[in-house]
């Protein structure tokens, strides 16, 4: 097992990594930037090390940086976290040149399931259902439009390097496209450093249904069910829970089952998830694999009881996976809340600022990851979300009683955050039947 | 159900039935002595009401004005939490004569139980293995003596009122007995305004082992398994666990289906817990039942799911249980550590005082029950417990390690608390391999 794992990442994921590591009986070394001098990741870890000044790109994207953070603090392992350089084909494989596990899956594994277009190319040979579309990169205006013609519209244009939802553009016909191509290129050079685009069917009002796997390195994987992330604000997630609400125990298995055959044509080995849209007919498409532990994964470890950090450790140690997929059961259900400092009635701006006091959601069901503090000030540079709430509870509807009351407990003084707008969805009548869509927010809640 | 619960309590238990209250969707009200105006109860009630100085006596303890507080803000029901008025038989008996529903067993079955002797005497009855004793009030010395010359020596002296471990006198030889019987007759009166006391055989170095019972008042009665409770300082338990890391699944099955047997005897209903000590030869003995909520019932609903405040109050109601004996599995580990405001050095003496910051503990399998926060005052008037620190994992020693990064995370400034002492059972090898019994702290920690 590893003796120190240095931590490439900040806010909760550092803390919830360091958590898993102290568990494991693992020292820990933290990385932060000059504006995380104060944050909870340092305080929590065993030793830490700054590594640059605020700007991602100067800190928490330094690959130099942080290489030599870790082996100066004589690291055996990086953990990445999400974002930042979890999905860095290029940082996996330095970290190994360096003699350093990294904690995630083969950099191959990494590279081609981070282009989307090699990635669909694979899934479809694995035969797994892909959403129509462009089967490769689009050229120009006169090739999106005769990809279009072929599927049918609406399309939506969708970055290469992209992923969370950036760079997307949807058209729904030819005008609408023709002007889309060059912008969307331009965004996703701008966004990613790749101008690449490709074209996609654009399936309306569909759930997110993503399905969690865990893989070792001796070629055993399995699933540990669906999440729904259905509820999105600007194409990003802002709620999740485990069990989807729409799905039968046929599709359930039909869908893991998928899942598991898409890590495997893969090579696939630590944790990982395969992303579906389900149409209101019941037909799911991969959309995308994340080869990095997911923000919404509590939700999963609450209805597993499996610690997904803490398996990622074993994994990248080499151990062999404890249990066979009959093992894995699901008990519950289980609803997260992203805390955001941001403000839902200013089309969602982002609200950094100082915590002047903050009283955490407890009691029975209930678990937060957060990195805040009574003081700490919550940064502009980086990402708005501030915690997790999950709520746990035997059926759906208690989760969601158990969720509301957490809500009304939490307290963050001094900046403003998304809870009331949480609590207008709790309160929701489609949310609470389980009609959800991805266009919630904006047809049920915000029209 | 109810529409409006007055909580006749205080601290972490009154924040408990606070949460479960709003998750049931019930309206609340929390009743507070001057000394707690600014309690966390009291701000998360919807409505509140002063009901005397701080001396509980006056104010906790005052059944006049907590009916009268019932009465004027119209509250259909009592929860009466622990300690306080919860197993005063005439309190519940006040409340129906009132016309307010005792979120509890009948007046009944608290005053059975509540008397020690006729509780084994009704257990007896049942066939129920009890310790071998007086079986009945001690008049004098004479008597005492009489009654440990049979039963053989140590004896223990309780007294018939006591509870909690309060007012125990242990004698090894009849002359230790002579002097002991007017001294705890004194201690008793003293405490619990009862005199009479009664004798027991003294089981050497027992495990204490409780069952959760669950039973509704149309005569169903299912238990949850068993709660570990050996680890105590000075007959009081500071840390419980569930399952017993000692007991076979036959032996549970044993003396849950007893526990259930004992419930039965006296026609319970509601949450109520049989108490046995368990020798080294797998031989338990009834002590006494608690006709109430425990403390420590949080470790039993992380193993079960089931959330007993909701299940009493739903059992008050009238409803009927909506589980069977079957149903109740066991899932994973769950330790819980009380944190005291108390110094473990000087003889665990009470450190009430400010709370000059407080972080609670989070992440995956931490539940925190607490009603302190930043700035907040921990009162001199009332028990010091200030926090419950509940770790759950899929196997005890996975919660083990879990839960002494909590306890190292947990961050309460200002007064002294027992968290180090708790870190030092964490790592005391006979407690990681379960080698626990009653004398553990003062054989194994303090010794």
């Amino acid at each position: 097992m590893f003796e120190k794992v240095l931590i490439a990442n900040r806010g909760e994921i550092a803390v919830r990594i360091i958590r898993a590591c102290k568990e494991l009986g693992i020292k820990t070394v933290a990385v932060y930037s000059e504006a995380d001098r104060d944050s909870l990741h340092v305080k929590l870890a065993d030793e830490s090390v700054c590594i640059g000044p605020p700007s991602a790109a100067q800190s928490y994207l330094n690959i130099q940086n942080i290489i030599a953070a870790a082996k100066t603090k004589k690291a055996d392992a990086i953990h990445p976290g999400y974002g930042f350089l979890a999905e860095n084909a290029y940082f996996a494989e330095m970290c190994s040149t360096c003699g350093i596990t990294f904690i995630g899956p083969s950099s191959h594994s990494v590279q081609i399931m981070g282009d989307k277009a090699s990635a669909k190319a694979e899934m479809e040979k694995a035969g797994i259902p892909v959403v129509p579309g462009s089967g490769g990169v689009i050229e120009d205006e006169d090739h999106a439009l005769s990809v279009a013609s072929k599927i049918g519209y609406p399309v939506i244009i969708k970055a290469t390097a992209g992923g969370g939802g950036r760079g997307m553009r949807l058209a729904q016909n030819p005008e609408e496209l023709r002007k889309s191509v060059a912008l969307a290129r331009q965004e996703a050079e701008a966004a990613f450093g790749n101008p690449q685009i490709y074209l996609e069917k654009y399936i309306e009002e569909p759930r997110h249904v993503e399905i969690q796997i865990l893989g070792d390195v001796h070629g055993n994987v399995i699933h540990l069910y669906e999440r729904d992330c259905s509820i999105q604000r600007r194409h990003q997630k802002i709620l999740e829970e485990a069990p989807s609400p729409a799905i039968s125990p046929e599709l359930r298995e039909r869908m893991g089952s998928d899942a598991v055959k898409a890590a495997r044509q893969v090579g696939y080995y630590s944790a990982g998830t395969v992303e579906f849209l389900l149409d209101r007919n019941g037909n799911y498409y991969f959309i995308e694999m994340n080869t990095r532990i997911q923000v919404e994964h509590g939700v999963t470890e609450m209805v597993t009881g499996i610690d997904l950090i803490k398996q990622q450790i074993l994994i990248a140690a080499g151990e062999k996976l404890k249990f066979k997929q009959e093992d894995i059961k699901l008990c519950g259900h289980a609803i997260e809340c992203r805390i955001n400092a941001e403000d839902p009635l200013r089309n969602f701006v982002p609200t950094p600022g100082k915590v002047e006091f903050y009283h955490a959601p407890g009691g029975f069901g209930i678990r937060v990851d957060s990195a805040i503090y009574t003081g700490c000030e919550v940064s502009p540079y980086y990402d708005s979300m501030i915690a997790k709430v999950i709520a746990w509870a035997p059926t759906r509807q208690e989760a969601i009683s158990r969720m509301k009351r957490a809500l009304m407990e939490m307290q963050v003084d001094g900046i403003p955050t998304n809870i009331p707008f949480h609590l207008k969805i709790m309160d929701n009548a489609f949310f609470q039947r389980g009609e959800i869509y991805t266009n919630f927010i904006q047809r049920r809640l915000l029209g």
